[in-house]
């Protein structure tokens, strides 16, 4: 494609997002709602069609790993599912209009500090395409126009699940550009929307590291980033070894390849000779490689050695560092300067030292005697989740529907002036 | 300077203001609220020396204008004013360890929403010394460790502002970095410090457009931005003219260069045969120059004609678009085409008026009834504040000590797994 086309197109795309945001800010909570209900009836209806379009996209990635391709694939059962995030959605309180906090000043002077849209989101994310109705429906329930763009293995079921929800949005009185797709796979189009910072006022990359690094570095506005999480479990000496011995299993195990799972294993020494040999069974049992330090390594005698590279590393697999330390500002210290302050969790009977962790573990989650898997949106209850962020700024942590919002304030005066 | 010699220098400053923001964040508000006393009172005690060094700063400044040399000059008058601000900042409560949201999830899990500093902040700034005061001090109290970087005019001010707060740090228990200034006034500082995302987590700008744009083109990390304001005031057909005529001039006179002063004037068309006339004889008596559309020029023969550019301008001065317009429709059209998102306001008795527009306009403050002066964070209820932001992500509006944080999750559970 021309590149002044390709500029037209994304120009368009983005204007015609702007419109459709500020009609979308003011609309009332029933009619995003209907468009929830009646966009997920429609996918499960037109359930056979999809199936078709998702065929078409996994014939084209026969080259992909079946776990690639696993990703990829749309059944009844996931677009069911996706259905049912949509009405999930519905039944959470509309973000939009809540008032966050007011106040009448000394002159009299009435403030509320209220929620309101962002006004434009760009959403780029990878492979899986059910994604795509997630993000439409956390966008418009909080009253954001998206720019969708999918990955170009998906691109025939994201096309398809696109043009359903699109079709609803004109009869609940919805602006039909509420929900948009970047129709072209032209990369360039990727690095032109982001330079449209006049009319787009968040981009959001879910995906590898790669994508986010890339959006990061050339976005114009600014960006949500979620990059994977070093998230680490530390045994303090005063744990519970059975309670201790289920959490790090459970963060470990339950779903290694996720940003939430731990990557790194702490003990305190006092409680090595006892937990180390049965952690290291229960993990060897569940087909877990250890990388530990030299104490550890005395325990474990299958275990290979750390690295320095190995205390950093995010493995989503079933790998883990590990390491022995003399006291509980050590493992601080290691998680400060090897985390990536996601998750971290202790695991601990001592009250001093669950308040000491908490204090200065700067984390997005700081967990005490709970598996750092609970870091998500559904389980720390905010209901959906666009992603979980890893910046500071603006949102930490899972993001929902609020986090999806900013606010405005609104000051009613009886013609007050300023002295 | 040497660029290794320089990159060594940024470097050191920006991993102590790391350590120091590490330790800052978990010390008590007694400490800090000691810190911002003992600071007040060293300012006073020593404002001879301050005054002296400030008059270096004059003395090399001889070809500024007036008005910029009065925004450079410390009397004993604006040394204790900034001062006072320290004590004020005092009195206000600690965001830090504030509970934003708690609750438990049906399992059982104990969530916290907690709000903690952000970490880091390198703030730039430019002529004005006594900003060197106000930023150290709601950095400090909520938790943020400080890089100043001060106008280069202000340099022998700035240096000694920063030593006098820096020396009473450590007689307060907090790490004496916690508030550094950048040394050297060579410019490549700026570049540096804005490319250590590693150790710095905000970067705010506080002066002019071509500062602000150039931070935010170069920052790797989040820029928190206040550019000017392009303020409105729309007279509606059911307005009280004595009222609107008082919000106009308070909201275009009482302090004509600052950012929530209002810059455009739009009137309906009902009220036009009353109120433009009676409007531009009290603007004109204050030494307005109204630049207006057709229909203003027939009322007021003074009125040059306003151009496209005047209706998007932020004078900060004396001048003032204006344009008389049919409907509310076409007042809100033109504040979403010409504005800036900074402060509206609408003049009416109307409530159905009065919610349009406080619903479709979408500005950090939207004022009815109100000058527009009200947006800053004193007025607002915020206490202090470090700026006016124009972003929508993370703050919008006036930033006081709440918005300098951002928060973790603090989740207690009794072995809880995922299941």
């Amino acid at each position: 494609m021309p590149d002044a086309a390709l500029q037209t197109l994304c120009r368009t795309l983005a204007e015609q997002a702007r419109t459709a945001a500020e009609t979308l800010a003011t609309v009332t909570r029933k009619a995003k709602d209907a468009w929830l209900f009646r966009g997920a009836d429609a996918l499960e209806r037109r359930t056979p069609e999809i199936v078709a379009a998702n065929a078409l996209d996994l014939a084209g990635a026969a080259d992909l790993s079946p776990a690639m391709r696993d990703r990829l694939k749309l059944t009844p059962e996931r677009i069911k599912s996706a259905a049912e995030g949509m009405r999930q959605v519905a039944a959470l309180p509309d973000p939009v209009g809540q008032v966050r906090d007011g106040s009448f000043r000394p002159n009299g002077l009435q403030v509320h500090k209220v929620s309101v849209p962002l006004g434009v989101i760009f959403f780029l994310y990878e492979s899986r395409p059910n994604v795509t109705v997630d993000a439409a429906a956390l966008a418009v329930k909080s009253g954001n126009a998206v720019i969708l763009r999918g990955g170009k293995e998906a691109f025939h079921s994201n096309t398809l699940l696109h043009r359903i929800l699109a079709e609803e949005l004109a009869s609940c009185g919805l602006p039909s550009h509420a929900v948009q797709l970047v129709s072209t796979l032209d990369r360039d189009a990727v690095g032109l929307l982001l330079k449209m910072n006049e009319f787009i006022d968040l981009a959001i990359p879910r995906g590898g590291e790669g994508l986010i690094r890339r959006v990061a570095a050339e976005a114009t506005m600014p960006v949500l980033k979620h990059y994977l999480g070093n998230c680490h479990v530390y045994v303090d000496a005063a744990a519970d070894l059975d309670m201790a011995e289920r959490i790090v299993v459970n963060s470990k195990c339950q779903r290694p390849g996720v940003c939430n799972a731990m990557e790194s294993l702490l003990v305190h020494q006092a409680a090595a000779d006892a937990f180390v040999p049965r952690v290291g069974q229960a993990l060897a049992a569940r087909g877990v490689q250890v990388r530990g330090c030299e104490i550890t390594r005395s325990y474990l005698s299958s275990a290979a050695e750390a690295t320095e590279a190995d205390y950093a590393a995010e493995f989503c697999d079933l790998i883990l560092s590990m390491k022995v330390v003399p006291n509980i500002e050590t493992a601080i210290a290691h998680i400060r300067r090897y985390g990536s302050k996601h998750t971290d969790a202790i695991v601990t009977g001592d009250l001093k030292a669950a308040r000491k962790f908490v204090g200065e573990v700067d984390s997005a989650a700081v967990v005490v005697n709970a598996s750092t898997r609970f870091n998500d949106g559904f389980e720390l209850g905010l209901g959906a989740e666009i992603g979980i962020s890893t910046d500071k700024f603006h949102a930490r942590g899972p993001c929902g529907l609020q986090e999806l919002t900013t606010y405005k304030y609104v000051v009613y005066g009886d013609g007050h002036l300023k002295e």
